[in-house]
């Protein structure tokens, strides 16, 4: 049986500029945890949208066949980095079914917070 | 493809009176964060709930085509503000298809913290 | 068309017996945040679950029609409360659809922690 | 009827492996909180995913009729502990219908932070 969906939709997304705590740990950062779980490499296309231009992408990424990936929104610069400080939100495309979970570290304050919540995805 | 849904609840909703930290952003804030992917404008109208009284609303709100908006709740006023300190649910309904998640930036204590979760919708 | 659900299960459960900061707000505390959008009272029953024993309920609430209850797992009594520091999950059955958001607020230590998930429902 | 789902995914898992405050409650810990609201015991298997290296499992639990189960990823052993400061992601499969939710406490810095999203199930 396969695992996952084709399609996700994390509309949450905000990459504070401030941190505090030891880096890359502690750094302030925004997640896309993705697994893929088949036997097949999942070519992913990120795009980003913005409140006020126009939407940026696609970002590729490839997760190999049983393997995960935490990607961090903070490491994407091609076409163009994700600006600190600034509300977007992504649409994310898979060759393969994955399945896909969002997180944030914010550690502009010393005691850092985590928020956490499943993307959307069609079913 | 159709992405998203036009109906979706965020029964969780408290907009703490309390803030520390630089506004506006670690002023303690109550968010839905909208994504409209389709190429129309999406008209969404917000009724908020309350524990012991009538429901307020609708609060109406355009987000163009391919944007997100990341609205506060503590920037609504019109036909009232949401008072703080008090428990709410909200209900969107969009004229297209949206993704929403519910996010809360808490600062009443100086080290802020930070909950999120993806809204329900009838899928 | 109606919203919601009449059967939710929340699978994370646990009231930790410490809190810093002024009561109740900051009183530690997990919460089912219940909106009932409806035109009619929604008669909710809880049944919590524990790792080494029997289930216990079901605890009886009432949502009012067009209401929303943020109902603190804590003020829960009748049968028996809910004890502290103690693992536990929940299943919530309504008579009418109802949409239900889980909220923790942790203050064990002084800078409060918060989660929140969506709860579970069969679609 | 059958509440939950026997296949489910969380695709975030991390284990900080600094702590903070009195152990195991402040420990910083990964958990996966599994509700079996059956009459029969559910057998689980997990197997966990990596970035760079093929997936380790299966891990076995045994969840009791009618019994929650708060699993520490930290506790996890047989086959090989979780590493400690690593990316991973799991899948669970259950005999019987289960519903799980994902909760992480992170006491890296004294003022602990939280987070916890609704695993993902085929619905």
């Amino acid at each position: 049986m396969e695992i996952g969906r084709k399609l996700w939709v994390i509309a949450e997304g905000y990459i504070p500029s401030g941190s505090s705590g030891p880096a890359p740990q502690l750094t302030s950062h925004e997640t896309a945890c993705i697994l893929n779980p088949s036997d097949r490499a999942a070519e992913i296309e990120l795009t980003i949208y913005y409140p006020d231009r126009d939407p940026v992408g696609p970002y590729r990424v490839t997760v190999a066949p049983r393997r995960t990936c935490h990607l961090r929104f903070n490491n994407l610069d091609d076409p163009a980095p994700i600006p600190r400080d600034t509300d977007f939100s992504s649409v994310v495309r898979s060759s393969e079914a994955v399945v896909i979970q969002h997180t944030r570290l914010d550690s502009r304050q010393p005691a850092h917070a985590l928020l956490s919540a499943l993307a959307w995805s069609d079913r």
